[in-house]
């Protein structure tokens, strides 16, 4: 019996970052966890953002959003960051950028076998630490730093061979019917479309498991069941 | 968009060795195969087997299967598996044996990124050179024949470390209905219980890979779109 939890999110989102703390203090808790498989999936939100980067504040400028609303989310954001350990938790002053690099750098991180943690690392120096990683340089050193192999790294990005990969992320989370980061879909049958606390997470995850168990998914056959090894033998199709 | 093929077999099992081959040559005509992943996973025939391994011809009189039923049959796949250039296939003139080791193997292979190319080589060591894989001996040769660091596929055997996966994987199989193997499932959503031919397995791919994408599962949201970013910002809970 196996979960997979799909979790879709951006590096710059600060709801994820907190939703990812979330998922883990909440696996934490949930006694199949060892049969739970994370898998992280991007998202871009702010694609054309300069490489540069645009500080929080203007970001709401551009985007026509008064500051002292766009404040008011954002420490919101923080002070539920600190209550919860992630101290600190810069959602408001940082800055921005596009997220392709570093999207492409965790799907290597996933395939060196070091995605969960590269994820976690990522948002603890964007959120923790204001960092920026929008640039090719930046997100290597980040690798670095977490004991990836910064030429291999390199040249993961200069092949972009994880760059369709990403891409369809994002297809395939607003094909799912996301409008956002984060989200999170629980065995191809559920989804959480935004932030939830821990409890309501951990609820959603012992929900779906326990239907999931209950009340086995029908298969479709689209063959019939020829051909096939048993313990007792093989079958050769038309045979009676 | 994805495509998650989950391939349940047995090392032993003739069928299997057969469909692993058409699932390889169907993927090389389907236009969408980059997007498509392919999950092997355990099933044990015959996990009661001595590690000293029994023929083909006496394991059909311990099922009380008369050899000549039991001969034609494996004749017949041998026959098939030649036409489709497995040749030589030995489905009949071989030994039979526990498999526990064999597949603890294979998830350590995978774990290593090499799967697939793992799988496709003890079928072809058992079909094509009647190898026998049934003791921690017999199996860490093959893995050192392939690459695989020997020294670390013993630890990942003597620890047992992917003993429960492998059990989950039989467990899983039953739960979706499976009575032997091969046994594939497109997307948790269709079913090949047994072996079809390399037209009949594309058509299915085909049609599974068509109907997911013209319409999309429905999820079921299991808590309001909260606490989401978007590009235009991010929305507390409770914001109208």
């Amino acid at each position: 019996m196996y979960m997979k939890i799909e979790f879709w999110s951006d590096v710059i989102c600060p709801y994820c970052g907190l939703m990812e703390h979330r998922l883990k203090r909440a696996l934490e808790r949930f006694p199949h966890a060892a049969h739970v498989r994370v898998v992280h999936r991007s998202i871009q939100l702010h694609p054309d953002l300069p490489r540069t980067g645009v500080t929080q504040r203007r970001l709401f400028d551009l985007a026509g959003m008064p500051r002292a609303t766009g404040e008011r989310t954002l420490r919101a954001i923080e002070t539920a960051a600190h209550a919860e350990g992630l101290t600190p938790y810069h959602a408001l002053d940082r800055t921005l950028g596009p997220t392709d690099l570093a999207h492409q750098l965790l799907a290597y991180a996933t395939e060196q076998g070091r995605g969960d943690e590269a994820w976690s690392a990522i948002f603890r120096a964007h959120f923790g630490q204001a960092r920026n990683l929008w640039t090719a340089n930046e997100v290597l050193d980040f690798a670095a730093e977490i004991g990836l192999d910064r030429a291999e790294a390199e040249q993961a990005l200069r092949s972009r061979r994880f760059l369709a990969q990403v891409t369809d992320d994002q297809r395939e989370a607003e094909r799912l019917g996301s409008r956002g980061a984060p989200f999170l879909v629980l065995d191809r049958t559920y989804a959480i479309p935004g932030a939830v606390d821990t409890d309501d997470l951990l609820a959603a995850i012992t929900r779906a498991w326990r239907e999931k168990n209950a009340d086995p998914v029908p298969l479709t056959a689209l063959a019939d069941e020829d051909g096939i090894c048993a313990p007792d033998g093989c079958a050769v199709p038309g045979d009676a």
